[in-house]
């Protein structure tokens, strides 16, 4: 089914990669999907399962039942807008499902999904009108002309899933209707929004990203071309103004020019990805230079602990610097997506093991944070503290569909599960990066790798490790051949004290960054990374109010928390106050603990007075914590992430 | 001008007081606007006389600017709903106008006044229907029909206030043109919405008010009647389900099985004010009692420091208990007047100092906030720390519109200016409450008092104090020759250590509540209290998260604040870190200060980390504040009343 590594990765920056001259140093290469294989048994490798076994699945179900697929199908039969459901976006949702649906295809193929992929893809190339314009909310009587609605009419949007999943479906399959469509519509948008056409961007970035993953299958530079114009032209005041001001879809001030995300974070983050991959094909190395600075002054400011962006739910969008609030935190799963793609395209154009310190804080606890274990289930936002538990009595059914405490089956606006989907289905590319030296490896799960280097070596290696449960990594690599190559292990920022064993040999200190171990491969070996895994406490900078005199605790890659069923009957997580002056313990089971007493606090009386709260004398016991991302899976529950402290 | 006293109270819940049985104990009059005359000199007299001079001219100009009072001339000609502008409650902020220029015109009449009110009352008659309806959005062909959006389209809430105007008008001019538009509004909102005929509510509560104020004034039960058909039915999910769920406009749990104030904040006070007018009218100690102690959960758990409510952006609403962010704050300047209102009924209805002690706190700290000293801007928004200076180019007009750290003359949704003329028109009113045993006051400013009481014994006394700049507060009484009255004089919660002195004599200490000085006027004599007026460190619940760590400064009536303007060249509010062991001083100018340190912070580096943040050596110095109702009147500044603490 898969093709060569050429056409197979997936998220696939660095098929271009090659075109990459020195300008851009350090640069590395993704891995094909072919070249990576996760095992089932171990984090990632299980989740993908629940991605292949269940979330598919169930997007596709939900998709069918709210009428997304229908109002395709009823674009052909000419019985729009009569029989339209839903809001002006959903087209793309179906596209980001046959995304997802062709990644996990092409990674373990089965008759039922191809023949999902297939119908879908008949329905939408029956919904294509013979110039290439598919959308089925726009350009018939009864609806808005084509366009008319930059700002929010999302059809540029749409077309840039539609040509993600055309890129899928090319890498694992091969050319056949599809790419049609996404040429068709590729053309389309060159000839309409071309220089001297509508000269304007979309309201929301992310037709960049797919015309630009779509020149590199095609070859076709006029692609390139149009993303650079619609990179080039937003921040110009090319739309209108709008409630939330030009920031809220980055048409504030031109992408060179910014200093810091802000605005919508799911658009932030598409634009800044498009605008990297886009660095990378033109080897613009002050265009990747000025999207990390805009990215280190993001994290700085603008990121909760669990790098989740995007504070507000008015607008979606950032806040002021240190405007994080945790009770209120907005953290879109899909802006989580955006900051992973954002993150996977820095670390291939820098080779800076600090973006995959930051895919990986992202997606153990904002994306994995998501799903239910069984797949069925999703939180749209990730608040950090749950103050109350979900109250259905005061709250609307729309309202819970924003996931407030709990999570829902689905969305009216339903971008978070298909982002779930496609980021799962596609993995295993981001466990490690190729260069002529050797490989890097950055995402620790259970994997066999079987690769060829860009100077042609085939190497292999296989990774055991308990991880994040431990943070033990045994690389085995079995003699090689052609000599031996370098290996790289991610050493994240958190982990003081690592050291890393060759064979039988001597133990070094490692620092974080990346740990090289030169020429391995000339004999059978075995290369263990030791990454202490001590539960730690972590503060945070004053300005942010909900860290303020608080602690959270992190161990490993996962930030955790105290939850309501976790502590005694009645007792709500705002009464808990750590000891900090004690460490947190990890058990022998791994479960993480903290010391602190539970404060007895009134309430119903005026806050404010002239006496600091004078905690009372209740005794110091152990409290239990759970992983962030596996909050509220035991029913309702309060919850938060910083903890009070003495 | 003005009528006998009977007619001329002003938010007239009193009128109806003397129905009142012993059912509702303690409770007591308002004085009229004849009764009380504020003293130029002082400080609501200042804020009166900016009222007068602008804030009613300033509101006018806007509307016609605007074309709000066009849309109701047009509705008159026939042209619309193609002439018609702005959102769909445009007219109640002409009606809010008529009432806040009849209040003014009733306390200092002019002829320009008198002839802007007689042209207005003749636009709105002229667009009255013969069956009563008046609105400029709906019912027209192109428009919506009368009534097919009681979730949104505020026509009832309109005509809660053009009941309200024709109460001022009536009260301060006696019956005319708009007595007569109001009781064919009256009986058409009857004959719609009474029993057995649409059997809904408005999405806005503000008819309410209306209907029993001028159920008040013409006498006419049907309309007090139809108040309660509202009151009553509200809760029962009556209105659609909307996006934000059915507490945002209070139909999620009916009124009298509510246990705090929920949803969009000016619905929620505007609904208990209403709530409480029905309970005095009905003798209904229950209901009383039920909105007290929905109140005293909202004031112990969801309610600013500053008296403000609400801390969404999004919808405008109450967050949970706690949830109540600084930089985030909401707190809308019509919540407070909602608020302001309701503890005002409250004031009336149990006879209770605390609702002076709130109404005080929210007129001063957010009533007294939104309006520049000119009074020719506004703050919408009531933010308790704004972090960066207002950015031009990354946020819209209509978003600087809300009043994002600087005020601005006039907003798309327009209710705060004309809600804060139509209280400070009336601020006369609010001096002071009568009952069969004398005069209780309960607001403090240079004022002169001769009423009637209950009883008929005329009574005279005269106020003088330089409050809030200093807490004492003299009182001269005449001899009266109907024998002596009791005097009593609020002592507000935060008065530790108040003394009071009558004529030369005895100081005697005086607990909050209300200050007792009996048979005064026998003789002429002064009576002076005197309120201890440090300023004065206070802490937040430790739930707070804005408040944690932190530490506020109030002095008298106000809270203050640290705001750039008076921080050394760029330093930021963040960086001030308050040491609290020292308390904080009033200079002989009335200059607060406190000690702090100036912290050096770093940015643009992942905030998060192992050591808990360490206070630079920097030496304490003398940081002065300011009153918070002054912030931003020195230009764009960056402001906090959660002072960081060591």
């Amino acid at each position: 089914m898969a093709l060569s590594s050429d056409l197979t990765a997936p998220l696939d920056s660095g098929l271009a990669l090659r075109r990459l001259p020195a300008g851009v140093e350090g640069a590395v290469r993704p891995l094909s999907m072919d070249d990576v294989s996760l095992g089932e048994h171990g984090y990632w490798g299980q989740w993908q399962r629940v991605n292949a076994e269940s979330i598919v699945h169930h997007c596709a179900e939900w998709m069918e039942k709210e009428g997304w697929v229908e109002n395709l199908i009823a674009a052909a039969e000419g019985s729009l807008p009569e029989a339209r459901r839903g809001r002006e976006f959903t087209d793309s949702d179906v596209y980001k499902l046959v995304e997802a649906m062709s990644w996990e295809n092409g990674r373990r193929p089965t008759e039922k999904l191809e023949s999902s992929i297939q119908r879908l893809i008949g329905i939408i190339g029956r919904a294509q009108e013979p110039d290439g314009y598919i959308n089925t909310n726009f350009g018939r009587p009864g609806q808005a002309a084509r366009y008319a609605d930059l700002e929010w009419g999302s059809e540029l949007y749409n077309y840039g899933h539609l040509l993600q999943a055309a890129v899928a479906r090319y890498r694992t399959h091969g050319p056949d209707q599809l790419a049609d469509i996404a040429t068709k519509v590729a053309d389309h948008i060159c000839e309409t929004f071309g220089e001297g056409a509508i000269e304007s961007v979309c309201g929301h970035p992310e037709i960049e990203l797919g015309l630009i993953e779509w020149a590199r299958v095609t070859g076709n530079e006029r692609y390139r071309r149009q993303a650079e114009l619609f990179l080039e032209r937003r921040g110009h005041h090319v739309l209108d103004d709008i409630e939330f001001g030009r920031s809220y879809f980055q048409d504030d001030v031109p992408l060179r020019d910014a200093t810091v995300f802000r605005g919508h974070s799911v658009r932030a983050t598409y634009l800044a990805a498009a605008a990297v991959d886009l660095a990378i094909d033109r080897s613009d190395a002050e265009l990747v230079d000025i999207i990390r600075r805009q990215l280190d002054r993001t994290l700085g400011r603008r990121t909760y602990i669990t790098g989740g962006m995007g504070s507000h739910f008015q607008d979606e969008a950032f806040g002021l610097d240190y405007e994080l609030p945790a009770d209120r935190a907005y953290s879109e799963t899909c802006a989580a997506v955006g900051a992973f793609m954002l993150g996977w395209r820095l670390l291939l154009a820098t080779d800076d093991a600090a973006y995959g310190d930051l895919m990986e804080r992202t997606l153990y606890n904002v994306i994995a944070t998501s799903p239910a274990p069984d797949g069925k289930a999703f939180f749209y936002v990730n608040t950090l503290h749950q103050r109350s538990f979900p109250d259905h009595t005061d709250v609307s059914h729309s309202s819970l569909q924003v996931g407030l405490g709990e999570r829902a089956p689905w969305f009216r606006v339903s971008c978070c599960p298909t982002n779930v989907s496609r980021t799962f289905a596609t993995l295993d590319s981001y466990v490690a990066t190729s260069d002529d030296e050797g490989i890097a490896v950055s995402l620790y799960s259970p994997a066999r790798i079987a690769a060829t280097l860009p100077d042609g070596r085939d190497v292999a290696l296989t990774i055991e490790t308990e991880y994040p449960a431990d943070g033990r990594v045994i690389v085995t690599v079995p003699q090689h051949e052609h000599g031996g190559f370098r290996l790289r292990l991610r050493v994240p920022q958190w982990a003081a004290g690592a050291t890393l064993r060759r064979g039988d040999g001597t133990v070094s200190n490692v620092q974080p960054g990346w740990a090289v171990v030169e020429q391995v491969g000339l004999v059978d070996e075995t290369i263990t990374l030791d990454l202490p895994m001590p539960a730690r406490f972590v503060y945070g900078d004053p300005r942010i109010d909900s860290a303020r005199g608080a602690v959270a605790v992190e161990r490993g890659p996962r930030v955790f928390c105290v939850e309501s069923p976790d502590l005694p009957e009645g007792i709500h997580v705002d009464q808990v106050v750590v000891d900090d002056t004690q460490l947190p313990r990890v058990a022998a089971d791994g479960t993480v603990s903290v010391t602190a007493r539970i404060e007895q606090l009134e309430s119903n009386t005026w806050p404010y007075s002239p006496e600091a709260s004078d905690l009372s004398r209740s005794e110091n016991r152990d409290i239990a914590l759970v992983p962030y991302n596996e909050w509220s899976r035991r029913g309702p529950s309060t919850m938060r992430v910083w903890l009070r402290t003495t």
